[in-house]
């Protein structure tokens, strides 16, 4: 008695690999700086747990499928501060990004569909392309170019008859990359011309440095019904746990239909929906200062890779990532390397193998993704044994 | 630029067509009693709201995939109150029921394959099949046999080489049957001789009257192997919002496998799953009171309704739920009529069709599923209000 072909050939998240490796360190009395999570160190603002006094009913009882009123219009009040006017209509609250991802994938394709990604990406793209029987086509992006996208050309070459969309996250996950203005409109235009869509992944909208600035997918208002926005509370407002997100489109007859979806599932869990209607309320002072402590981040990350010999990487200027190409052959021995032998005092770091997050094989087998999900003063320390690290690995090497 | 035929092809759920007569009725001034709704109107447990001040961390972070371990414990420990034996690695913590069946669908079918499930069911399986790319075969249980199951031979005579799995509710929503021992053996049998799976939605299991014994599938050992088990607090305590259930099954490979699903969305809702840890807690006297008030509200329902002249249907024994059938033509237009031409001191009821539970077309045209999920008070009124209706509706009919 088989299981199904999709569930054997789906992969393992990544990281779970490495766990093992992990722990045992820890049980040998190896501290292990966690530089391979994206699960954000930052304190979730005290507005969410507040938040829960507002859920007084006897009866913890179903609500809405499209989600709740109070969480919908907190929504429209964010996005009216990005200059992005979404109604009730357009907006379908999800349990976290994960979900909008996954309704955007089936809203759109039948199985064996193609959405195209540049790659590197974030590996869930891929459990959840494999969920919805849909085929991931990636186009390349390199660390040399800071993984801004290639020429109009390249990427318009990937699309066949069954190509849907294309799928982006801006800022991006693993690579840190924020797309200019002049990339949002070329992948505008791309979709315009192809009549598809433009699944717009935005969860580290808030994660934008060196005041550069944001182009959301939602300012291309030539192309606004063709786009399918992804967003996420669990970055924001450091709140992963609750698994609130959304997906939200101008395409009218998309999100009539989509509701279906939501209505399979019946509704989001209601506890978590009524604390983050209250996140609305969290003062502008929690964000200036969580984005300068994650500005600070980035800066010691990138100072502290450019002294290492051989290590290849442009500055990243979003998110909380970057990935970085090291002067190894397989980064996933390395990453192996780093918590079954290697210690600094007693001290090593982990971090996450960049080539998961590609879906052609071959691609990314020396690089890693590096997150700054620590406080400045042990990511400093992890990132000088890093840095020791990988001259170590390089001289038992050659 | 078209979407899914999945979607297109999908149904809204049965309860939109006739919500907005409901609220039509309403602004005119007519109170309705919600015969239609499986959302429980007792009260949640207080040890729910209880359980989320044991959440203490600064940080709302992404949990383990599988659920979280005081979680699992709390359901080990309930199993064992039914005799049922299951181990940590045999339990994965869900997005309610409705995700631990998409996720059996999703490990046991590829695309097209098959669920044989008997009808009328849950309407939502309709749903997840459709979003899984599943089909369901369905198999006829009748009002006149209280909805008990077939022959074995009718069952297994709709096995096809592209049959994964028997699917059951029980105790079953909308029939309110419970199944005997023997009719949960002929299922073992079948999947058995079939080398197929049995997936077993048992988020009823409380509901059972007339201290009638209940079967679980997990009690048939030889088979346990072949058991994939639905489960869900949503009913049991009362906690339809919480979206909170497990998939489970003691096929090691199933469920080492089916972990890659969690991970495709990460985890669960944190504070829903550490509030529902404490649910365990919740005092003996609460099922017993609960199990008590729905089991006069039973008898009150079935009295009602063999007073009422042409009216089919046996005494249900389980969950809160029964399907009649009706002395008329269409029970979506009687259903209909109620709302929008009826009243009866500006009262009336609303009642669901049946024929959004079968697969079949042309079937339960005649019928309507009522939930007894009104307090006894309240349920006498509707139902004495039901009869006055029927009886109003078969004469305007003939």
């Amino acid at each position: 008695m088989n299981l199904s072909n999709r569930l054997e050939s789906m992969q393992f998240s990544t990281i779970r690999k490495l766990a093992p490796f992990a722990e045992d360190a820890k049980k040998r009395g190896v501290s292990v700086y966690h530089l391979n999570i994206g699960q954000p160190d930052i304190h979730t603002p005290s507005t969410f747990m507040e938040g829960i006094n507002n859920f007084t009913d006897k009866v913890l009882k179903y609500e809405n499928s499209q989600g709740m009123d109070p969480l919908i219009e907190s929504f429209i009040k964010y996005y009216l501060e990005w200059n992005i006017k979404l109604s009730k209509s357009e907006i379908l609250v999800t349990n976290g990004g994960s979900e909008a991802i996954l309704f955007a994938f089936m809203a759109i394709c039948d199985p064996g569909d193609e959405i195209i990604i540049p790659e590197p990406f974030y590996t869930n793209y891929n459990g959840l392309a494999d969920l919805a029987s849909v085929k991931v086509i990636p186009f390349i992006t390199k660390a040399e170019d800071g993984f801004h996208l290639p020429s109009k050309d390249e990427i318009t070459s990937k699309i066949t008859k069954k190509t849907r969309a294309i799928m982006v996250s801006n800022p991006g996950n693993p690579t840190g990359v924020v797309y200019t203005q002049a990339e949002i409109r070329m992948l505008a235009d791309i979709v315009k011309e192809n009549d598809i869509f433009l699944i717009s992944d935005e969860v580290y909208r808030e994660f934008v440095y060196d005041d550069l600035k944001y182009t959301s997918a939602l300012y291309m208002k030539d192309i606004e019904d063709k786009i399918i926005l992804i967003d996420s509370i669990s970055k924001r407002y450091s709140a992963c746990g609750a698994r609130i997100g959304l997906v939200a489109s101008k395409h009218k007859h998309l999100m009539a239909q989509m509701i279906k979806l939501g209505q399979s599932r019946l509704c989001v869990p209601v506890i978590e929906q009524v604390a983050a209607a209250n996140l609305i309320n969290t003062p502008k002072s929690y964000f200036t200062e969580v984005k300068k402590e994650y500005e600070e981040r980035r800066n010691i990350l990138y100072k502290y890779l450019l002294k290492i010999p051989g290590v290849v990487c442009e500055k990243p200027t979003g998110a909380f990532y970057i990935v970085a190409k090291l002067p190894v052959k397989s980064a996933e021995d390395f990453a192996k390397w780093l918590l079954t032998d290697f210690n600094y005092n007693n001290k090593t770091v982990m971090v996450a193998p960049a080539q998961g997050f590609y879906a052609t094989k071959g691609l990314g087998i020396n690089e890693i993704r590096l997150s700054y999900c620590l406080n400045t003063t042990a990511l400093k320390d992890a990132m000088e044994i890093l840095g020791i690290a990988i001259k170590k690995y390089v001289e038992l090497n050659n």
